[in-house]
C-alpha cells in the first residue's frame, strides 16, 4: 500500500491523513469482541478513569492478545507509514483506549512527541501515530481533534499535567493552541475531528497537537493508537516500563493482507503475564547503551 | 410572535424548537459585551468551575444588569413560550453559563424540572427553558445535547450528584439514558446538538432530557439559560436561595421588540448588590403559603 503524491502532500501540509473504513466489520469486530475480557483484567497495564472503574487506557495488547498482535503487522497500517517515514519501524507504544460510554474523560491538547522525548529520550520526531476506530466516531462520543498543520511548529514546550486525569500527560498550554487554532482557520476548520465508522484509519504526525473531550453519550469509542518509530530513532531511556514504552527495536514483520480473518501464527510473549523486566525503570539520569 | 401549528407539533414530538440567528449581531453584541465585567465580580451569585476561576454559571443578572434585564423582557422569547404554555410566566431562573474556552467543564443528564421539584417544590412541569448563544455554537465548544422526545418519559427519578462538577444537579441514571437514546434512534438521532450563530435560541422542555461536554476549544461558549414557569405554577418552597430560585411571581411584562437596541427604562432592584433577603432560604420542611 503506496501512498499517491496527494496523499504525501496534504500529509505534509495537514499532518494527518484519514482512511474511512479502511478494515471491514468482519474484521474490525475480532479485535473489538476481544477488549471486554482485556479491559477485565485486574493487570497494570489496564489505567482506570479517575474516580472510575473504567478503563482508560490498556496498554501492549500486542504482546498477549492474538487479534492485536496481528493489528500491529498489519500491512495496511504498517505499510503507509513506512512509506511516510521512509525507513523500517518497530512498535514504540500500543494502546487500547477506553473512552467508554458516560465515563470517558478528556485527554487535554498535547504532542505525543513531547512525552516521548521528555519521558524516553526519543531522538528526533521521527514516529508516527496511527489510530483504528474499533467502534464508530460521532461527534456525541468524544472524537479526537487535531489542529490541522500544527506539526510544522515543531516540538513545544509543555508542562507536565498530573492532576487533570488519571494519566500523567505533558500538555501545551492554552495561549499557543489559540494561535495554533487561529493560524489554521480559527473557527472555519482550525479544529477538525474525523468521524466514521469502526475500521477507519488516522495516521497523524508525532507533532501534531491533538485533544478529546468527554464522552457523554451511551456509545462506546474505543481506538487503538499505535506508535509506531524509525528504527534509527529508538528510545534512548527507560524511565517509563516497558509495556508502555516498548524496549524491542526489531523492525516489524508485516503479515499477509487477510490476517485478520485467518489463522496466522504471532508470538505472544507475554500471554502468561507481564514478566518482571516490563516493570523493571531505569532512573533519571541512567541512559541506554544504544 | 405566534408559532405556527407546525412548530407547536414539532416541540410537542421533540421537545424543543430551534430558532438560528434569532437575534441580531447588533443585539447580541450588546449582551456579549456586558458578560466580562458580570463575570469578574466575586459575589454568592457567580459559580466558579471546579480547580479553576472560570466561571460557570453566574445568576440573576437580568436583576442588576441593564441589557439583560431588557433580555428577560423581550418579545421575541417571551412570546413563542407563552404560546406553547398558554398562559403568563414569571421568571423561575435567569443564568449565565460559562462553558469558557479551555475551562467549560460538563453538565451531566438531568432534566431541569428534577430539580424544580426537588429542590424547589415546583408543583408541575408547566415551565419552560429558553438557552440564547451569546457566542457562536459548534461541536468543539461543548454544545447542548438532547435526546428528542425524552420530555415524555415525564418526571424521571434522579439522584443528587454532589460531586462531578461544581454545581449540584439531579442526573439521571445511564441506564435510561441509554434506553431513551435508542428509542429517539440511537446513533441516528437519538442525540442533537443545535448548532449556529451567536443570537440563536432554542426553547426546550422542562422534562427534556439533556447534557453538555467539556469545551477544550478555544471558543468560549457563553449563553443565557432563562427559565420561565407558569405563573399558577409558582415554586412552593424556597430552599435555595432567591438569586438561584426567584419568588416574585410576578407576571413578565415584555418590552418592545427594539429594546435590546435602544433606551427603555427597566427596574435593576439589585443594582446595587444582592439584598439580604435573597440569601435567605428556608429550611426542608417549611413550605411558603401559595
Amino acid at each position: 500500500m503506496k501512498l499517491s503524491t496527494a496523499q504525501h502532500r496534504q500529509f505534509d501540509r495537514d499532518g494527518y491523513l484519514f482512511f474511512p473504513g479502511l478494515f471491514s466489520a468482519d474484521e474490525t469486530r475480532t479485535l473489538t469482541e476481544a477488549v471486554p475480557e482485556l479491559y477485565s483484567r485486574r493487570e497494570a497495564y489496564n489505567v482506570r478513569e479517575k474516580g472510575s472503574d473504567a478503563v482508560r487506557t490498556n496498554f501492549a495488547a500486542h504482546m498477549y492478545s492474538e487479534p492485536f498482535a496481528k493489528l500491529a503487522r498489519h500491512p495496511r497500517m504498517v505499510e503507509p507509514v513506512a512509506d511516510l517515514l521512509g525507513e523500517e519501524l518497530y512498535m514504540h507504544q500500543f494502546k487500547i483506549n477506553g473512552k467508554m460510554a458516560f465515563e470517558g474523560d478528556v485527554w487535554q491538547w498535547h504532542q505525543d512527541y513531547g512525552t516521548w522525548r521528555n519521558d524516553d529520550q526519543m531522538p528526533t520526531e521521527r514516529a508516527m501515530n496511527v489510530a483504528i476506530f474499533l467502534d464508530d466516531v460521532n461527534e456525541y462520543n468524544g472524537p479526537l481533534m487535531f489542529i490541522p498543520g500544527s506539526h510544522k511548529r515543531g516540538v513545544i514546550d509543555a508542562k507536565h499535567d498530573l492532576t487533570t486525569t488519571s494519566y500523567p500527560l505533558w500538555t501545551v498550554d492554552n495561549e499557543l493552541i489559540r494561535q495554533l487554532v487561529d493560524r489554521a482557520g480559527g473557527k472555519n476548520g482550525g479544529i477538525v475531528a474525523p468521524k466514521g465508522p469502526a475500521g477507519s484509519m488516522i495516521l497523524f504526525h508525532s507533532c501534531l497537537v491533538h485533544a478529546s473531550g468527554s464522552n457523554l453519550s451511551p456509545f462506546n469509542r474505543v481506538a487503538v493508537y499505535l506508535s509506531l518509530c524509525a528504527v534509527s530513532n529508538h528510545i534512548r531511556r527507560h524511565k517509563r516500563p516497558e509495556y508502555i514504552a516498548h524496549r524491542d527495536f526489531t523492525p516489524i514483520p508485516c503479515l499477509p493482507d487477510d490476517c485478520l480473518l485467518r489463522d496466522y501464527p504471532v508470538e505472544l510473549p507475554w500471554k502468561d503475564g507481564l514478566p518482571a523486566s516490563a516493570l523493571q525503570t531505569t532512573s533519571d539520569d541512567q541512559r541506554i547503551a544504544a
